[in-house]
């Protein structure tokens, strides 16, 4: 298939673009380096050291003699969508291009109206131009299962018969996003949804969990191609945070109690997933909504897990409990379907130790470039408008001395 | 109390704000213009000759010595709205200040683009100026029973109770939106929803039916007060728009089978209802839904209504059925309760033979000013990027002839 990746140049973009590309379908990336200039505006780095997209396809293409196209751009920009889509014909258009960070939302006034225009603007020009240029290209779109928050009830895929009054209807499920983040991602599923019933459009909204691990097979070929791992407050998803935490040997930052639960799934399942999505599309006029994670954990059971892990790989792994600088309930009710994945053929890599462990390692091999004063939170969503710092303070800047600049690709 | 009405140039907003400053409430009029601005793009203009803010503001202060304060600006600039927090410190603000065409919405991607970016930023902006500046300050928000769609289940204030597996939650009524308009409050809501649960903002969200009617007690005081009276097929809602077409004996254009069923109001009730609410505001933390509408119409019951009202006038009034130019459900159940705002007080005006004569008697008064080609839908939803012409024909030209310039205010 003809597979377009919007937001290819990240972190499940880049996983999902070789995946897609070593399994044969064409691939064309499409994207504005954003999330390598959010690095630069908050002072952080990924832990592995990635290279610049360029030298990552040319090595893709010396390994494997696939190509992979490149369309820089930015998708709040309709004009660019539309020659993209008309130059590269897409079967397909997965959809990662959008801020995805709920701390950096919440950060000020500016963070929440940018995530809010940038991400609700590109899937917006999207829609249009797949109406446009491609109507029955399918629309693959990355939502997030915290569009629906903790409600006390059972979590459907997307949709919810309720009975009323002696009457019934199947309706989009409620949603009780928990930022300002979360909430772009509700609206744009609102405007995906009101888009495939006016205008006959296929789409899938695929309510991903928080995503784990940075391996998968086509990233491990060559360095060159290692995929992002950002462990900061800002963009660190929580598991991979901690295997940062406990190979330089500072406690786990636990938000409150912890009871926080959450879907979860490995890296390797999310490109799966997206690859099942792609080859069985929606039909015309059809917005189909996914749950896309595997298993649900709470951040407390995560904790223990890494610190079981650790202590095995002879780490000092201790865990702190911090004031929730989030809004949210930290014990809560949690239930949520996701068949819809396993029914296409998904077969869950499951969060085990031996997987916690490989992570950990990773985190020891680049440890040089961990900055530890990143690891706490900065971002009070009770607040309106938060002052960062990314000092570095006198012991930390001894751990950073071995923070060698990247050496250019020598294969 | 001291409110701040923005959005108060426009047809609810200004008949808002005088009706509150008669009350002896300390008003504010925060307005762009942006409602004027529009007429020009799109070549139409009010039936009824509206004089600019300045002038309708001397007539007032020189009619009742009350006057009215008016902040020039646009609510998508965040130091503007800000600055007018602090000078004003407004105890409520009310917020008409969106984009509220639902074809102006549909007309293409530009337009889409610009509806939800302009209203989800001020609204966004507003949240923040409230946290930064007057945490206090109730927050009186318009929406629009088009935010719940049609379901074919009783439609609930703002959220529902749903019973699901043996478990049960209160949860936010699940929202089907009918245009990228209509979408752009179903946004809001979610947004200000969370604002009030992270920071504790008071905020009435009240999903208005469609208005009709343009006098208001305090408009009728002089000529120069006169409020809009849109009649064209982007900014003119259902009743307005058919005794324009009852006054120059065109049919009335009814979308389909016009069995679409909605919720009305009189102007008149607008105002009081916004008055209502601002002496009674939300708890800190709490969000509120309103059904803001007393009574529910048929699309062609309203158009029959005319039509009989017309022919006691000696009008001969004509039902046209056109394709409906909207995606919408032409029949269909629709049961929306309505009853928190009875419960604070509110007397309805309901829709009676004689407030049609009056309307059909305004529209005939100004009748040289209508242009009837503006009466043809020419904004298609199924279609992502429409085409507007509003040529006069030559027929229609002549009718125009009347048209006289709008003398400056004499009193």
């Amino acid at each position: 298939m003809r597979i377009a990746i919007l937001g290819g140049d990240g972190y499940c973009g880049w996983a999902t673009a070789l995946y897609l590309s070593s399994k044969g379908h064409t691939i064309a990336i499409v994207d504005n380096f954003s999330r390598r200039h959010w690095d630069f505006e908050l002072g952080v780095q990924t832990l592995t050291p990635i290279r610049p997209l360029p030298e990552r396809l040319a090595v893709w293409q010396q390994l494997t003699g696939r190509s992979i196209e490149t369309f820089a751009g930015d998708v709040t920009d309709y004009e660019f969508v539309v020659s993209m889509m008309q130059a590269f014909e897409p079967e397909a258009v997965v959809h990662f291009a959008e801020q995805r960070s709920a701390p950096y939302s919440m950060i000020d006034q500016k963070h929440a109206v940018f995530t809010q225009v940038n991400n609700v603007t590109g899937t917006l020009n999207l829609l249009f131009a797949i109406r446009e240029v491609a109507p029955d290209c399918h629309l693959v779109k990355l939502g997030t299962m915290g569009e629906y928050g903790t409600p006390n009830i059972d979590i459907e895929e997307g949709y919810i018969t309720i009975e009323h009054n002696g009457r019934r209807d199947r309706l989009p499920y409620p949603m009780q996003p928990g930022s300002f983040y979360h909430l772009s991602k509700v609206h744009d599923s609102h405007n995906i949804r009101f888009a495939c019933k006016i205008w006959g459009l296929r789409a899938t909204d695929l309510n991903q969990g928080v995503v784990y691990g940075t391996i998968t097979d086509e990233v491990q070929y060559d360095e060159a191609l290692i995929n992002r791992f950002d462990y900061d407050e800002v963009f660190g998803t929580v598991l991979n945070r901690f295997c940062a935490q406990a190979a330089i040997g500072v406690p786990l930052t636990v938000y409150g109690k912890g009871g926080q639960t959450r879907g979860f799934l490995d890296v390797r399942d999310t490109v799966r997933c997206i690859e099942l999505v792609c080859l069985n599309p929606a039909a015309r006029g059809e917005f189909r909504v996914f749950n896309q994670f595997t298993e649900q954990f709470s951040v407390l059971e995560l904790a223990q897990l890494i610190q079981r892990v650790g202590s095995e790989m002879d780490l000092q792994v201790e865990i702190e409990h911090l004031p929730d600088p989030r809004v949210e309930a930290e014990a809560h009710y949690y239930n949520a379907k996701h068949s819809k994945l396993t029914d296409l053929g998904l077969k869950p890599h499951l969060l085990s130790e031996a997987l916690v462990n490989s992570l950990i390692e990773v985190a020891i091999r680049y440890r040089h470039r961990i900055n530890p004063a990143l690891f706490t939170p900065q971002v009070n969503w009770r607040v309106g408008r938060n002052q960062r710092s990314t000092a570095v303070s006198t012991v930390d800047r001894e751990m950073l001395v071995g923070n060698e600049p990247i050496s250019p690709h020598a294969s």
